[in-house]
């Protein structure tokens, strides 16, 4: 004996979400098994309707209802910075911090030897294009702080240096670090970049 | 800015998953905005579908595409035993072994006085209809050995054992145990039912 044929479908849908085994998929079909039908038919209905609804962005690349998005679309933002980020939680993790007013490009990916993702993978291309339009006066790469976003922000830098001023997000402490179990790279930087308390 | 409304509304469907968080749900939900539509579509009708293509055996209480399930109907399975599981999924577990022919009963649940889950919320009262129809000869408790399976052995040992031979699943040490590692209990348990090497 099986399970049911309907169960069985479902199981090997959630088994295909990211890290997700047969076990843990099999734990949420039964879940949704004791659900209502409401509950279901709103879940599917999110699911067929994911792709319809989203647009990216003809000018940062970023997934939005509309196009272009808020942020580029608001005449109110600074339009001489241009932040660089890896995808759209990236930047939605920024926005949340209030810290930032300036535009944002999404590139889609970081170059990855391992991964053999090379700079023509991601929207480099895409990024002159929007920087030879002119008007751009400081790129902000805010990039992962490991090796494929070292090895992106170093490409960058070496591509944009002559037009623009490039800036990088600052290296330390993070909040609440404890410096006896700071890793060596970190605190490195940590000593390098000190500055003055104000 | 926040998420695009469409991802936000999967993402709140996925977040109500057992055990996926906020930042679970995201990552499920970007990797489903990377799929085609076609997948979506599959995903979507899989979950609106579930309930209606998933019936209960009116005789064992288990899921299934048919009633009685396929178990039940089968004549060539030993009527004269009843094994008592939790769910499905156990059901599902021992019938992969092949080791038994006769015939199972679901509780969909078991007696825990954490969860003041009491006889009443699971199917005792369908089991005893069941013994009482007569035919069965033993009842074998195939239930977790916690201490939920065990107040729920002990509560059905006294409820039948007047009407059946009861028995439960052997105690001992599982395969690939390690003495060193083993607990108290399972190493009490396999002194106690040591027997002849055979």
């Amino acid at each position: 004996m099986k399970y049911p044929k309907a169960l069985e479908n479902l199981i090997k849908e959630l088994a295909s979400l990211p890290s997700v085994g047969p076990k843990t998929a099999e734990r949420y079909a039964f879940y949704l098994l004791r659900q209502n039908e409401d509950s279901l038919n709103r879940f599917a209905k999110s699911l067929a309707e994911l792709k319809g609804n989203i647009l990216v962005c003809s000018q940062c690349l970023a997934i939005s209802e509309t196009n272009p998005c808020p942020i580029c679309a608001d005449l109110k933002r600074q339009r001489e910075a241009l932040c660089i980020v890896e995808n759209i939680q990236d930047l939605i993790a920024i926005e949340s911090t209030g810290q930032y007013q300036g535009l944002y490009f999404v590139l889609g990916g970081l170059i990855s030897m391992i991964d053999k993702v090379g700079p023509e993978s991601i929207n480099i291309k895409r990024l002159e294009n929007r920087i030879n339009k002119g008007g751009i006066k400081e790129m902000i790469l805010a990039l992962n702080f490991n090796l494929e976003g070292e090895t992106t922000a170093i490409y960058l830098n070496k591509l944009f240096k002559d037009n623009v001023r490039i800036t990088h997000l600052a290296k330390g402490l993070s909040a609440g670090s404890d410096l006896e179990y700071a890793d060596q790279v970190t605190l490195k930087n940590a000593f390098k970049y000190r500055n003055e308390i104000k």
